[in-house]
């Protein structure tokens, strides 16, 4: 065991999840309250490292899906964990041995903490994205070959879908029009496989990095936000406040687009922000700042706190940040399923290094 | 075992299920074809009644689901009904006996025929409408309080979704999301059973009834609609010919209307049939001429062949007839879950005797 995720090192993970999410991933006060009743309720969940686990012991990946949008007013019953987990086992004929958090970022980065604490299960050291990403394909399991199927899909009160299906785009599809029918958000697992195939087809210690991060957020004396951006390796885009902001939830996604206006030193400069769930693309007159797979996050400039994309409004005062992403998803299929062009952008991936690090 | 279904029977079955399709359930030449070719590669099906069946052995209700405009161009690939059996058995722990049509209506009365075939499995003599409905729970075993879960439905791609609903409603909206990502039409099971539950929870005899009606209009010398007209005791509300087709595949459904003008001695009546995948109402000048839960089906005035809604095309000379439903949908259940009202129409329920009697 790597450590116990107490309410302390929870409050850092909520902190640092927000960051990964890349804006996405579901507002991490809703997970981090489920999280802290759970651990009150039953204990503390472990933290476990997937070489502990025995080679052939089942992991769970799971967490929300849908618009963000909704889930901040459509909230879990705390009983989809369960049914989630029942229903895979009796699928599998296995025993679940671990939850691990199928995206790290946002509130999905807590959710899986929550159910574990029900079911006295540890989580897994991992993620399938080191981020946030919108779609079910676009994890490391998937890069890795590993199937979606048998996928389970349950809401708050108490559906359930089981989807077996011949592609992870036919995963995508079904589910997101059963998340549409249930209101626009639901729980799900997907890509279940043993820990063998985790160790070499996840982000490894990805819960871990968003406690450290969340960690140097809250000891940083002076200016939060330096010590994030110090932290993660990032590069500052604008520094300024929110001006505009246009929103939809359409289809099971929350999309639109943000601009900010620079303040001091940036006063003049305009980014845009575009979003589907997550900040996809910082552009200023056309040129890209940063695209995905490498994450933008928008930062309260006083605390350093990731705001989410359904949470930013005109007003705030905000720094926009971009950082690497796992180099996983700079590899030629990891830009395939989740570079600009997947998600129909005409221009090919360029590392933010590159980008925005020749402005910097 | 009451008869084998071969090539003679499935013909006649045929016929009489567009009959009782009230213009729903897929074209019957689609279903026909298949239970053909299956049976001649297969051997004949076996149609046996449910008291010959072991009280606890376990009935597959299944058919088609979706729109039926779709369905004349997205063909079954042939193995649906496997898998649907396959996950069924699994789930549910049990064999399999016998298939049944969820509905005698259009094809869906005689594609599970082709997939028993396939099965060496035999048709129970019943159904779960005695005609053909658009939306899951509008079948007799929801009247009788047997549970839709769990449903399994399938496409002809290899994808399989499974469902686990708190109530038919969830089911219909589940599905119906689910149908229309395959392309607007699909194959699933639903509301499985023990033989002792269907016997007293849907239709009986309804696969010899269809046959009888179709060998009644195959063998009729001079009029075949009347022979028709006799074997079902129906009301003729027009003979005419087809004047306007309004059709739309919305949603899942096949929805618009039909208006055919009166020839002959029905001379300046125009006729509005309104479509839900099947003929819903009957109107004259806004007068309720028949109504769901009974049965509306335009035939063919010389060979008296039913039309399903989706090949109802202008120009055809055409008889519309209406007759009664199975009972157990003039009770005060079955009116609420498949009377005018539960398709949102504002007016009461009144038999097709009381409405077309006093102008027949």
């Amino acid at each position: 065991m790597k450590r116990l995720l107490d309410p302390s090192s929870l409050r850092a993970l909520a902190r640092g999840c927000a960051v990964l999410g890349a804006g996405g991933g579901g507002d991490p006060y809703l997970g981090l309250l489920q999280a802290l009743q759970a651990t009150e309720d039953f204990g503390p969940v472990p933290l476990v490292d997937l070489d502990e686990l025995p080679e052939d012991s089942l992991i769970m990946p799971c967490g929300g899906i849908g618009a963000p949008t909704v889930s901040i007013e459509k909230i879990e019953n705390g009983d989809e964990g369960d049914r989630l987990r029942d229903h895979l086992e009796f699928l599998t004929g296995r025993r679940v041995s671990a939850l691990m958090p199928a995206e790290i970022g946002g509130s999905n980065g807590l959710l899986p903490v929550a159910w574990a604490a029900r079911m006295r299960l540890p989580i897994a050291d991992a993620d399938g994205m080191g981020r946030a990403f919108p779609e079910i394909p676009q994890v490391t399991m998937h890069l890795a070959g590993i199937s979606p199927s048998p996928a389970v899909m349950t809401d708050e009160r108490g559906n359930l879908v089981i989807f077996q299906t011949i592609s992870g785009q036919w995963m995508e599809r079904l589910e997101r029009a059963a998340a549409v029918e249930f209101g626009g958000a639901a729980s799900s697992t997907e890509f279940s496989m043993t820990a063998a195939q985790a160790r070499g087809a996840t982000v490894r210690n990805s819960v871990t990095l968003a406690i450290r991060i969340g960690e140097a957020v809250g000891r940083a004396a002076a200016d939060p936000v330096d010590a994030l951006i110090a932290e993660v390796g990032a590069f500052r885009l604008i520094t300024g406040k929110v001006l505009d902001v246009e929103r939809r939830t359409t289809s099971g996604f929350a999309r639109g687009s943000v601009v900010v206006e620079g303040l001091g030193p940036d006063a003049g400069r305009l980014i845009r922000l575009e979003i589907q769930n997550e900040n996809l693309v910082a552009l200023e007159r056309g040129r890209v700042l940063a695209s995905v797979p490498d994450l933008i996050s928008v930062v309260d400039t006083e605390t350093a706190d990731a705001i989410v994309t359904e949470r930013v409004a005109y007003g705030q005062r905000v720094a926009v940040i971009a950082f690497p992403c796992d180099p996983v998803w700079r590899t030629e299929k990891g830009i395939m399923v989740a570079g600009p062009r997947s998600f129909g952008y005409d221009f090919d991936y360029v590392p933010v290094e590159e980008l925005a690090g020749a402005t910097a």
